[in-house]
């Protein structure tokens, strides 16, 4: 009996880890979803062998952390920016993590720490974690957009992750085209989502209009001439009413009207939450958003657009991993090869 | 045991209608999905009243001919480009039949020929006639696009017609944003894939280079002289090698291979099947569409995409409707209020 009680709260935990292309995080979550404790590192300069030594490291210390609670982490979701194979436990191509490219992260993870890890993209797990305790709880359909680094995105169809023909990818709204022949992104193309509506985005774009100016006068400017130019001057020079760079927060919200607008025709549905950290400047894009939403989505009737924002923050994606890794460990086969459990 | 068996005789057919920006078509059709006979009116210059009388008319014939061959239609499955509301059989918002806007079609037509009617968007039937007997068998994702008046579309997802969220539209492809701030659609948005992939936005793009030109030289300037500018003489024009008129399907594939791009991204899928009269010229759109579709969706493997010519051309949408007729008959309720069946 006692044992069998033991065993019951052993279960109780699975580990969620968020690998964005700026920083790393890793976070032991309670099955309610609740986040009981949590290890960051910086990933942005990380080769694929040191991010997988971040990962055993944080992964060994929140188990320990869990059983000396009486938890024991029954498996770990990683949320990994990209395209990945699930499957072989390996990431196939990340334009915000190109070091990783090709790596098997997942399976090396799990041979390491022997918990089971299942692997999917971050931007899905914000999606699970926004629709299992997040602003959009209860909606049935609804389209996830995470604006980070870069610009991830997840679909919701009929209350469940929509996770496309098993190509690897699915919900890659940050690389629909807003703009034809528009600015480089990372992924090759031109004129994505990304290239407008992202925390790398308000710095090329800022850079980009220097250059067509041919001067560094100015807010942004003098920034670029001091070498601090960054997604939080740049919102500090809006905040202080720099036209320059309320511009970009406005052309961030043009282009998430259209590809949102776009996503609604196409899907005939009419909800969105919208997280990931350049959601901190929320009042300076959601007007132009809302308005060239409404603009290019003709068929929208009265009811309207609904635009929400994150409600769980930061901590979205390490609660949709968790969530994840303990509902696909209770379903089958790892990454790792081992089943879930044994 | 002579009527059991009449009754199943009487049970195995189903007339399917298409109402599109110019034409009205309404077919006999099998279980099976033969079309047994055609009937067809232009609908480019009815108002409502006009084209209900026109469905009438057509419905007792193609019912009289069924009778003749031992088949009793147990339903009408409408077609219908625009917005429609099933429930109430009627129709919502038609950019390329504004007369019909607000108008109870369906309910109407079901009151007067006694047969219960199932109202659907018209590019959403071709897709159940390209899925059940054409391109798209077997294809459990795919993109559809039709080509007509206006730019239709519909999407299939797990091997089912996505419908949406109950908001009287999905699938509407035609109204995705291409290129913003281009050229007007009859919607009431800018640059639209509808004002650059339809009979109509060839006519119009045509005018537009005209106009920008200044001149009426040239064969496209001749047409318009003699007022016989046309998809249909565009289409010639372009055949003879004239480089505007080529031009305009160059920009006509263009603009599908950027709307195809956005759904494979954000969907996750990599099959389309396009239909429509526009096809006739397939030739001469489908290298650009290739070609910017392969640029535009970086997330595509060497897997690639898959871009097919609807197999059923015109009889799609006919056999499409036909075939939602009968599933929905077997299923419940129609737009006339009567069970289906009784």
């Amino acid at each position: 009996m006692q044992r069998r009680t033991m065993q019951k709260l052993k279960k109780l935990a699975c580990i969620g880890i968020d690998l964005g292309g700026t920083n790393l995080r890793a976070a032991l979550v309670s099955r309610a979803g609740k986040i009981l404790d949590v290890r960051l590192s910086p990933a942005a300069e990380l080769g694929a062998e040191a991010v997988l030594m971040e990962l055993v490291v944080h992964c060994r210390e929140l188990a320990r952390c869990g059983a000396a609670r009486g938890l024991e982490p029954v498996a770990v979701g990683l949320g990994v920016a990209g395209k990945i194979d699930a499957e072989e436990g390996s990431v196939v191509f990340s334009p915000n993590l190109p070091r990783l490219d090709g790596y098997p992260l997942g399976r090396r993870l799990a041979e390491i720490v022997q918990i089971p890890v299942y692997m999917e993209n971050d931007a899905n797990v914000f999606g699970l974690g926004e629709s299992f305790t997040g602003a959009a709880r209860g909606f049935p359909n609804w389209v996830g957009i995470v604006l980070g680094t870069g610009t991830g995105g997840c679909l919701f169809l009929n209350g469940k992750l929509w996770e496309g023909e098993g190509l690897g990818f699915s919900g890659e709204i940050g690389h629909m085209i807003v703009e034809p022949g528009g600015p480089a992104c990372p992924c090759g193309s031109k004129g994505c989502l990304e290239a407008f509506a992202s925390a790398r985005a308000l710095v090329s774009g800022a850079r980009r209009r220097l250059c067509v100016a041919g001067t560094r006068t100015g807010p942004l400017g003098e920034l670029e001439a001091a070498g601090r130019l960054s997604p939080e001057s740049i919102y500090a020079c809006a905040k202080n009413g720099d036209a320059a760079a309320l511009e970009l927060f406005d052309k961030m919200g043009w282009a998430l009207g259209i590809a949102l607008a776009n996503l609604f025709s196409a899907l005939g549905i009419r909800r969105a939450v919208i997280g990931g950290g350049v959601c901190g400047a929320w009042d300076l894009f959601i007007g132009s958003l809302e308005r060239n939403l409404a603009r290019n989505c003709s068929m929208l009737g009265p009811e309207g657009a609904l635009v929400l924002r994150s409600r769980l923050g930061d901590e979205a994606a390490l609660i949709g991993a968790a969530r994840f890794g303990m509902k696909r460990s209770r379903a089958g086969e790892s990454v790792n090869g081992t089943r879930a459990g044994e």
